[in-house]
């Protein structure tokens, strides 16, 4: 396993037109990954990487966060044993963001109990609302989680 | 149009599993959103919204945004026509992230002239590159945008 390093951001065209990994983390030093799920294209959950987390993903092959609430990091599934494995990782043109498209092991990503963290929708109005997308549980958080 | 409103947020239970839709911003007010394709389920892009930003996207059903660079609201596609259609908006389980499902209008999402702003892929290494995925340019972003 050869360790990861990360290029400098020097300019523009840079960050935008070329091959250099130059990742912008933000002055909490976290970048936002979306994880999408490889079979079905659905959005499955946003979290946060340090550098640190970063090279523990592109090292191991699966999604290790950095947990905001914990403050530790965070290799998904551990506990759950719903890895993710890493299919592909996308960055965007200012390269502050991170796309995980991910195989997604065991019966769901969100420790609700669902397969996605997005299982509500927004309804406009006066109070805005929430629709249920998805309110079946895939399995059961309690059953899964070790309180 | 109905001014938009939002509920309080006041625990769990009400955030994770209720229909309020109660968002969280984080202190500097914003709170991510990644717009994704409705028609190919591509991710498109990532941006943030304030409060009024978000309730202007959900009055008017084209995505506004914050612009963290500019300090002002950023109504996508007014300056390039690259307008995004809300489809729907779908929010996850603690409220602190929203998933744009849109109808992009024109040639793509990107200022850099492509469909999407994830056009690179991250490969693994010391140090870790990016490859292109999307190397042709859909529009000249000169044309465009007006500089």
């Amino acid at each position: 396993m050869t360790a990861s390093t990360f290029s400098e951001r020097i300019n523009t065209a840079q960050i935008e037109e070329s091959t250099d990994f130059a990742p912008k983390f933000d002055p909490d030093g976290l970048i936002p990954a979306m994880a999408i799920d490889a079979t079905t294209g659905e959005p499955l959950m946003l979290a946060y990487m340090n550098s640190e987390s970063l090279k523990l993903t592109l090292e191991t092959g699966e999604a290790v966060y950095w947990s905001r609430s914990r403050s530790e990091l965070w290799h998904k599934g551990k506990t759950s044993g719903h890895i993710q494995k890493i299919i592909e990782i996308r960055t965007d043109c200012d390269q502050d963001c991170l796309v995980l498209v991910v195989e997604q092991n065991g019966a769901g990503a969100c420790h609700t109990g669902r397969k996605s963290c997005f299982y509500r929708k927004v309804l406009p109005g006066s109070p805005a609302a929430l629709k249920f997308t998805e309110s079946e549980l895939s399995f059961n958080p309690d059953d899964v989680y070790k309180k």
